[in-house]
């Protein structure tokens, strides 16, 4: 993958990251030096994708520090970063990861311990990519074996290199497949409103050579009926407690119509992505954005008439019932409490623990 | 209704239409004076919509006529026009009605007759509108007696005015019940990858008053997940014998989410839309599209890379088992042989005629 969706130089202490808002047209490079431009780049989505969106936040948190390490610019940068966007947990997550790492510490040493636990949480991202890759590889070798032709997938929006650090979620299976000479061939939904298949998981599916077709959403449905996709890979923005799948608009379609014509449905779920302290993914907040995404996809030239009421929440939740597993970095799980929790035991209720 | 999307000029013979291709931005009108003019307003989807596509073939063949009454040129003429798209079964009806209206007759007689069958065809299916108009406005009703809210209403693509002759099929009980005063909203999917929903519908409920919200394709399972649509509406483009409805590509899903959801999914179906000669709607030919359509929304810019790979499939086919019933013109059945059956039995199979 040539594409790097976020590059950290450490001195002088900024962050590239491309622009994603640009592609697939041009590859625009943007230099973030502040947690104003962080937040910016977050909120306008030039950067986007639970894991990355994270990331950038904690960087932000990191070049405000540099600027002022006092507790109350740190307590500024953190609530104006964490409001950008209110879906992905995984953006509070990396706040708090580097909230937890320096705060304790003198100011003079904060700026340089938050830019440390942002590269940790990067490192720790690339080997999540690499685990979640690995065990979702396992389930397209075991498709790979059954059949001559090559293993369809079905995947939504982009959970690809340019969500995350490296690999991203769940095209990392893909690709090590692909790299492993397996015969794999993805379907790619657009996307709407912002066409996050067409335009980044498209990209980097040529630049990966795996090779793909484009259709629009409501494509996905037929596809599994006609038995043209043999599993569906997903991401998600935040997994509740109890399985349920928050991921971009048009996810419990495809969960839905992959139920109903008995096609395997797995999110590829780091575990920064599951929020144990949510029961049940209704509770979830559901970011709404404006008219405008709906109204002009490309240009300014609108689809439909100049004031028309527009509704664009920009994830669902798949119910757990619909999913047949999640890929996390420790293995594969159903989507249940008690599924969840054998892999990760120390999110187990204290109330639960009588030892 | 101030738009007519056929008007046909009896003397000096020509049809003209609206070119749907232009909305919503302009509203052009194009006139329509040969059959090789109407397979290409067909073709282009200047006009598009099962009945509408049926009565504009119906005209051509009468254009062609008028120019040589020939059996050989209207072979021709019927050749061409019958091949303009596969899908809908409207458009071989129509032409197989003016055939039988006038090949008997002397060519003197011909392009008379043909003008006259064709006004038939489009003075029923007119009359088709208002009957499952007020057919499905007996479900609206049921709804809004149980309520104090605007009864909610999803429907996808364009089964409206622009789709007919007068008030449209799915959107005929819609506007029927806002004309009796009872609070309705719509929710109008976009309907990717031509936009119809966008760029026809939000114009024809605008004009009539309805309210109404827009929402890309992905967004009507979380609508009705969160209680938030009463009834399904959606028009057809053939139905098989048994009841599987083939309509615009995205209507599977919907009729999914509807049943996960036990939201009612009627489809608005005028009696020529039904194919009695299939006995499932995997068998219905569907159309595929240019990756034009998917790569350029709505001028040249390009969504994705430049030769991505795309499939664009038009229709699909919801399975009987998620249809909650069928308003015909006759009725409202369920989808099922049985059903459709009892409201037609002139299309009874002759082996079950005993008497």
């Amino acid at each position: 993958m040539n594409f790097v969706p976020l590059r950290a130089v450490a001195d002088p202490g900024y962050i590239e990251i491309i622009d994603q808002t640009r592609l697939p047209e041009r590859v625009v490079t943007v230099r973030i030096d502040s947690d104003a431009a962080a937040a910016h780049a977050i909120r306008t989505m030039q950067v986007r994708g639970a894991p990355l969106i994270g990331a950038t936040a904690a960087y932000g948190v990191a070049l405000a520090l540099a600027a002022d390490a006092s507790d109350a610019n740190f307590a500024r940068a953190y609530a104006s970063l964490v409001e950008t966007r209110p879906t992905a947990v995984n953006l509070r997550w990396a706040l708090d990861r580097v909230r937890a790492a320096v705060m304790q510490l003198s100011p003079s040493q904060r700026a340089n311990a938050a830019w440390r636990e942002a590269n940790v949480i990067m490192a720790e991202d690339t080997a999540i990519n690499r685990a979640i890759g690995e065990l979702g590889l396992a389930l397209i070798e075991a498709i790979a074996v059954r059949s001559r032709e090559p293993v369809q997938i079905l995947t939504h929006c982009n959970a690809g290199a340019f969500a995350t650090s490296s690999l991203g979620t769940a095209t990392a299976p893909i690709y090590l497949a692909h790299r492993a000479g397996i015969a794999v061939h993805v379907w790619v939904s657009e996307t709407r409103p912002r066409l996050q298949g067409a335009r980044l998981t498209t990209v980097e599916l040529r630049e990966e050579g795996v090779p793909h077709t484009l259709v629009v959403d409501a494509v996905g449905a037929t596809l599994m009926q006609r038995r043209r996709v043999d599993i569906v890979l997903v991401g998600a923005d935040r997994v509740a407690a109890n399985g349920d799948v928050c991921n971009k608009i048009g996810t419990y379609e495809k969960a839905l119509a992959a139920h109903d014509n008995r096609v395997p449905f797995y999110a590829a779920v780091p575990s920064p992505t599951i929020d144990w302290s949510l029961a049940d993914g209704m509770a979830i907040p559901i970011e709404e954005r404006s008219a405008n995404e709906v109204l002009s996809p490309v240009d300014a030239t609108l689809i439909a008439p100049t004031d028309t009421d527009v509704f664009n929440p920009s994830f669902d939740i798949t119910p757990a019932r619909l999913v047949s597993g999640i890929i996390t970095e420790r293995g594969i799980c159903g989507a249940s409490t008690a599924s969840m929790l054998a892999l990760f035991p120390e999110h187990r209720p204290r109330t639960f623990d009588h030892r």
